[in-house]
């Protein structure tokens, strides 16, 4: 066993020179990298679809989306059809992302050419859905967030601690079900406040698109922020 | 990369030879044994809970649970309240089961006493919510039960096919949400016959109760054809 865990260290070590190498191209390059995390079904790309819409009019940010899901090309041609740019990866197995992956990614995109020199400015990864292993993997973000949706019941953020300990942000989807399901929403802000006193809690009806402004003026106060640091 | 994969085949393989043991054990004591896969908060555990309410008159079966959650025991005393016997396993940041947690719970049971030589018909392994990485594994189970609730989508069976190809049953949960969210059942349904011609789709509303018959005769079934197997 002590072979195995020495191995997987060393592969564990090769993939945060990925991440690092990923977070200084960011950096150079002034884009937030945000790494949108929850369970199958809970609303990652329709958040996506719905801030392509949200913000087309004032356009306060830019972004792509790097697509992570196990199979198919579906989020991807959802994405394109709501007019983002998306890159779908296929892990063919695998439970996440890892930044080996987003490393390439990149250089499928062609992201050292001139094109995303100034129109650029976030990358949203959207990772497979799975509130587990995603939450182990450094891909080189500036954050995490972590998405939760009402009918998964409130007893998640203490069930899976890691994705809702690390995360900069939690958004609570699909509040619209809240008349159809029991959800508890005071022991949910209170087990998110005990494992990570920082991250605001948002409430988003995607159907509608109520809570979506909280969501982008977080993003774009995040851009602001890194745009700033020298 | 190539040790990696070598150690990583003999971990496996050693894996496997639990999961020969703790079928045999099951055969030999005509015990079905079923391991419960789906995203989290899909109602895996309410399945069980609401199980043990219907069947408490006529008792088709007797059961008990091994409960497989990251953190907590909430689901195992959630069981304990509704009188189901169940043991809890905290896998500590793992995704999923692996046989030789199964055989070790099945001794933590004490399940070479005289006690479970008469009157236990059935375990129930509630896997930890996830769609990835549990289909993966052999528990030594008879067979994988794939959960699948109405507000996850209908997209889930072509991006998780492992495990909806592997699934003896579908259960579609949730089915009281369809009139307030969108989803697709001719496409869920057309995608699963695709991957498992022969895995029954069932649909269940754990509120009401509405389509359990179906499940319980179902697990009543598949004991009653392992009882008969010589």
């Amino acid at each position: 066993m002590e072979t195995v865990i020495t191995i997987r260290q060393a592969v564990m070590a090769e993939d945060e020179k990925c991440a690092f190498r990923v977070r200084e191209t960011l950096k150079e390059r002034k884009i937030l990298g945000v790494n949108i995390i929850g369970s199958p079904g809970c609303g990652k790309t329709t958040l996506l679809e719905q801030t392509a819409a949200h913000i087309e009019r004032e356009s306060p940010f830019s972004f792509l989306v790097i697509e992570g899901d196990v199979e198919t090309a579906r989020d991807a041609q959802r994405l394109a059809a709501a007019n983002v740019e998306a890159l779908q990866i296929n892990t063919k197995g695998a439970c996440h992302l890892e930044a080996h992956v987003i490393e390439n990614a990149l250089q499928t995109l062609g992201f050292s050419s001139a094109r995303y020199r100034r129109d650029l400015d976030v990358i949203f990864i959207e990772n497979v859905g799975n509130l587990v292993c995603p939450a182990e993997f450094d891909l080189g973000e500036d954050f995490k967030v972590a998405v939760s949706s009402v009918p998964e019941g409130a007893d998640k953020p203490l069930k899976y601690p890691m994705l809702f300990s690390q995360a900069a942000v939690v958004l609570l989807t699909k509040v619209d079900l809240l008349p159809y399901v029991k959800f508890d929403k005071a022991l949910f802000a209170r087990d998110v406040k005990a494992l990570n006193p920082k991250a605001p809690i948002m409430e988003l009806d995607l159907t509608s698109g109520a809570g979506l402004e909280s969501w982008i003026a977080f993003i774009a106060k995040r851009l602001e922020e890194k745009r700033h640091v020298v």
